[in-house]
């Protein structure tokens, strides 16, 4: 982000760090054995809350759910499954979705509109709702005893339930992505906790991923909105791995107060980048697992005219097949970063552009220019790769994440759903 | 295209089939040893051109020499060279093309400004400009041999240039793509002959494919204009290999007048059609021949409410990553395909999308439906792919042509430069 000092610390705890807030992780059996597959998080008291989801033509059903029951701006639980994405499958899909937030209510005591539920896997296949809702009663009763253990002052930041919770939300993730701050305030501390996932079909506008936020600090679901809007556009909206948008993204942010903590002026506006650097932080980790990736790149684009210009570059870039697989071949060719760029439809003078790979200026206003292979050759031979295109058009920039295209990818979706 | 019977036939030849039409290909040791890669089309008489050009905002030096010697709708010849795309590399780049045009007008006799340029191959490379002028002299002499034949009445549809020409000007290309066609109308047969090439960073619009086609039909170069126009929309523009569009795309088509015959009526509607499916027959043999493929995919969606529309979605199914590799995978994963169609930016109803690999019906109305998983393996085992998918949302259909995503895609790509 920047090298400002940042007011907030990292904790552990994860989605569950921030107070008030419960987790749990179960394996139900759902596409696999042995994997954890139904997450639960709630809170033990009113939270406010705001989503941001996928803007693919086609939901998935849970999104549909879920925004209805967010309309008044309040959740207690959010229920999640991975290993079926609940998606095209007709009024079946909306009466499992339904299902999921009316078992997790049951066993929660609260109304079903305050669940909220996602669900990420194999998309046109029904869901097996039975091992499903197995999974929700038996996460239910182990986070209740969490609950249980909170309200006697026991609860641990080292808690299982988060750490299983994050696990359960997986699809072909290979690192669990959980994530915890503090801030401190004037009135004292807040927490913000953080479970994410995604690896493939993770595109802009946020691919295949699943990213919950929670905090106890005290916040309007209006505030929220906004925030997480901002947030979201400038992280998940600037990951690509492989330039499929999925049907079931989903972002969602809750805040429940139990800090009883209000935030004004500086603090308030620490909270906001912390969100942001949250958000950002968990895209990055996103694309560092892109699916078969052995590369994380970052693309930065300055002087541009406008900000869209240099997203649009940023993420072309990032999203370029041939890019990918030149880094996957640690080969600098440049002239494929460019051809990106212009085909990306921001407006610049391609003339103008400067193009360096870590610190090697490696194009100079558009053309080659003489540099060493070998240093180019110890730069991509990094496991983190980065790119910057100076337009010399103007002031703005942006930044964008994104892997290498590998073998390893070809394998994995060869042959995922059978 | 369709099942009516068509007015044309196809014939030897390739580029040089057409009356007073002749091509050589040389090699000149640009990037490889033992590659053809000049090759020089000729018209032994003025003709009509018109051209259709990359839409990357980044253009290759020649993209502006061709451009600029078509503005008066005429040409003598065409240069191209393989190897090295002569693009981003500054003033050089503009003068190595233009010092390709002199050359080959100086050895053809023709001016300068009648030579029309390619260049296909690795981006920001300065051009090895001595030995493509060699390759130019000597392809030269080859072609003026045949045209002393030609004038002799010894002319072979046989002859060997055409073919060589064709070579010439393949890059990472599997097969070389030539092609002929003769037309009987009222007056008498006229004939188009056209070669192309392209298999890697091909896109819509054009991707990185060159494509030259030449009759010897009288038409004017409006007229050539908007029949090019119209096909490469139809043909080149429904086709994606990678998602990258290059720097050098180019489609060229020359009509000499030499077969004396003017056409008019259903001639001329005959004349349109061909040119079309000549077009569509390249466009096809691309994706054929996409980098890695070992899967042809054809994608027609059909019911859409407007044309745009059916276009978008075709080629988004087309340029899915995953559902690329779940042809690769040979894996009926319907859900790709209606996520790839929600991501298009078309306008659509989900609820009402039938969805078809080959006649196997694997979702109706947007949902999943029972179908035999072996009939599914049998149709994705099969080399060519067809997909099918009815909107049931209006009258307008499109069709587009792509191919599957393997491990060979990454190993072609991860060392191309070097």
């Amino acid at each position: 982000m920047n090298n400002l000092e940042k007011a907030w610390k990292s904790i552990n705890g994860g989605i569950a760090a921030p107070k008030g807030f419960y987790a749990a992780g179960v394996q139900a059996g759902i596409k696999y054995k042995d994997k954890y597959d139904v997450a639960l998080i709630f809170s033990d008291v009113q939270a406010q809350a705001a989503g941001v989801y996928t803007r693919n033509l086609v939901k998935a059903h849970p999104l549909y759910l879920t925004q209805h029951h967010l309309e008044n701006g309040l959740a207690r639980a959010i229920v999640v499954n991975s290993g079926n994405a609940n998606a095209c499958v007709g009024e079946l899909g909306d009466q499992a979705a339904f299902a999921m937030a009316e078992v997790a209510g049951m066993y929660l005591a609260v109304p079903p509109e305050d669940v909220l539920v996602a669900s990420t896997g194999v998309i046109g296949v029904e869901m097996p709702l039975d091992r499903v809702l197995n999974g929700i009663r038996v996460a239910s009763s182990l986070l209740l005893n969490d609950v249980v253990k909170g309200i006697r002052g026991q609860k641990e930041a080292s808690d299982d339930g988060a750490h299983r919770a994050a696990q359960a939300i997986m699809t072909t993730d290979t690192m669990v992505k959980e994530y915890a701050y503090e801030l401190p305030c004037s009135q004292g501390v807040i927490h913000l906790g953080a479970i994410a996932k995604g690896s493939g079909m993770i595109h802009p506008n946020m691919g295949t991923m699943l990213g919950f936020l929670t905090t106890d600090a005290h916040i309007s679901s209006e505030d929220l909105q906004r925030i997480l809007r901002e947030a979201v556009d400038e992280s998940f909206n600037m990951v690509t791995v492989d330039g499929d948008t999925s049907t079931n993204d989903m972002v969602l942010l809750l805040a429940n107060g139990a800090s009883g903590i209000t935030l004004g002026g500086e603090d308030w506006s620490n909270f906001e980048k912390m969100v942001k650097a949250m958000c950002v932080r968990m895209a990055q980790d996103i694309a560092r697992d892109g699916e078969g990736a052995s590369k994380f790149m970052e693309v930065t684009v300055s002087g541009a005219k406008t900000k869209e210009d240099a997203r649009k570059i940023a993420r072309g870039v990032c999203g370029s097949s041939l890019v990918k697989t030149a880094l996957f071949g640690e080969d600098a060719n440049w002239g494929r970063i460019l051809t990106a760029a212009g085909y990306s439809e921001a407006e610049f003078n391609p003339g103008l552009v400067d193009i360096l790979l870590g610190d090697l200026v490696v194009a100079k206003a558009g053309r080659a220019v003489e540099f060493s292979e070998d240093k180019a050759k110890e730069i991509l031979g990094l496991k983190d790769i980065h790119i910057s295109l100076n337009l010399h058009n103007g002031d703005e920039q942006a930044t964008a994440w994104g892997c290498d295209l590998t073998h390893e990818y070809i394998t994995i979706n060869g042959s995922y759903r059978t």
